[in-house]
């Protein structure tokens, strides 16, 4: 009899199996869940350490460290799942900073009940996310929670990543002056979410753009020197994230609105739902700002990825002591674009 | 009028508010939580620069990172609450891989509805924790759930930290003729929590050892060259955790029923509740492994600890190609310790 045999009695049932509660308990159902599921999956040197951490290399450079919780609901919606999206969430934290992503943490909190199919589907897309990100998931947790303590499921990612070397972005950094892209559409990831959860039976057609940018913005980072600033716009949205730029920066920005690129469907859909995209969350988008003698040049590196090939420059900073954003409409007029006040899309990432 | 009156228009009540849906959604309200309570008990100069992740020093040695997502309930236990919890769970698990914890992020899942009273408490009780254990919280995550799709709180931490040059403490080191020390009573956590939890009505004076072994264990590691592996036996217990080295190691364990430490108060709880002291989590307590000449000498650094001071050397490796892991008991019989099958104590952590 083999090692595993001896230790693990029965095998998981991947296709009518549920998620009991001693799978949270630490003894063999937990052993058993991490070695038919997690270690299977998410395979690498570090995970295969099997102790309580993972010990990793010495880094070539200053840290970046970036956490997320995810809860969006549905798990799964058009484009994208809670899976793929806990990989590509962190991710993009890390990469906007400037960094390499290179390592992830990842907690399961698990509700008793919940499919293993479904639990499967998303260990999977994480698998995939995180291959093809080119990050490792290094280490990880699992809890299970009674019936009606959670929704299904609840992932946290924490990502660790290497900074190049003299590379000091931050949402501090903005000057006037300055210039401001976005890398493709927006307001794709919210809507496709609502969408599916206010069942209203319109086909938006919409998929989410949750990916992991950290091809596109390593480019940006090695070759815009002038880079001041990236952020990626999820909760909140383009709106409330250029505002806290703002705010950190002590700059006022004009956006030019005819610029800001939104898809008919999005616009149609966000009509539809009362929302407005430039608060709609984004999970495959980044903000970038540099000096406006870099700015073509940017705009022209974020085009050339294929998670960048709609990228407009929408506006610039501005001196403005009240650190507002402004956006000029198409009609001539001027728009203040507030942070997002109460809540917009609640469980949205 | 100030910057902060300008974006926060209301101050958080922390005596008789509660979470809300758009605490959780990323705009004004999402800052000011985490301008009121987070930035303001958690301030260091890594999470105050503001950015998605945070900018770390280039650390001077090998990484190590673990993860736990803490679902404890009640939140509230004697000897300690799910905020020192979700702290010293993770630093220990940086710790027993023999690293130096440096950096912790938190990823906080809330209900709507649950009281900011407790949530001060809470964050408070971490940022505590953290001065105590010396390591910094450096990124954080803020989501909000609906009534009923959790309980309360749940907190993911994951930590970092650096490993001394040349240490390879790991469960698969131990060799036959080494020996097994524990730090102290066995059971204390467990029981802390199953007594308030049932609401037996009976007084077991039980307070969890809910504790940051760090200092312990750098000084383990610093003293003992022949250190080969240390665990926290936290969920599945003592019992649990042994099983786990010895498969790793490919070894067996005999143990000594009369050197396990385990007070009066909870063994006589142990009995009422029906659960082996054996297979009960710890949050405070160390499995330490050397070979037998410097076995006394890790024994009395553990003792000259105040967490260590009721250590005590409990066991030896043995050659067996079963792993089994046996116990010497009082009367001159011999008991297996098996793994913990199915579950003991849900969500004691």
């Amino acid at each position: 009899m083999s090692e595993e045999k001896k230790h693990y009695q029965r095998p998981l049932n991947f296709k009518t199996g549920k998620v009991e509660m001693n799978f949270g308990a630490g003894g063999k159902a937990s052993a058993q869940l991490i070695a038919d599921l997690f270690a299977k999956n998410f395979s690498n040197e570090f995970l295969d350490q099997g102790d309580d951490g993972a010990r990793l290399p010495q880094p070539k450079g200053e840290l970046v460290m970036a956490t997320d919780s995810h809860v969006v609901s549905p798990i799964f919606f058009a484009g994208g799942d809670i899976g793929g999206l806990s990989i590509h969430g962190t991710v993009n934290d890390v990469a906007v900073c400037g960094a390499t992503p290179l390592y992830i943490s990842c907690g399961f909190i698990l509700e008793e009940g919940f499919p293993l199919s479904d639990l499967k589907r998303i260990v999977e897309s994480m698998a995939a996310a995180a291959k093809e990100a080119g990050v490792k998931i290094v280490t990880g947790d699992t809890k299970v929670v009674e019936r009606g303590k959670a929704d299904g499921i609840y992932i946290n990612t924490c990502g660790v990543g290497v900074l190049p070397e003299g590379v000091r972005l931050s949402g501090a950094n903005c000057r006037p002056g300055d210039v401001i892209a976005i890398s493709g559409d927006i307001g794709d990831h919210g809507v496709a979410v609502m969408s599916q959860r206010v069942n209203l039976g319109f086909e938006t057609g919409v998929v989410s753009d949750s990916a992991s940018l950290n091809r596109l913005t390593e480019k940006l980072v090695a070759e815009i020197p002038s880079l001041r600033c990236m952020r990626d716009p999820t909760r909140g949205g383009l709106g409330t994230t250029l505002n806290e730029i703002a705010k950190q920066s002590s700059v006022g920005m004009v956006l030019e609105e005819d610029k800001i690129p939104v898809k008919e469907s999005v616009e149609a859909a966000c009509e539809f739902l009362g929302l407005d995209p430039l608060y709609v969350a984004n999970e495959g988008k980044v903000i970038a700002i540099c000096a406006p003698e870099e700015a073509e040049k940017m705009l022209q590196i974020m085009r050339d990825d294929p998670l960048g090939k709609n990228a407009q420059i929408i506006g610039r900073c501005i001196e403005d002591e009240n650190h507002f954003v402004q956006m000029e409409t198409g009609f001539g007029g001027v728009r203040m674009v507030d942070w997002l006040t109460g809540e917009q899309l609640p469980r949205i990432c």
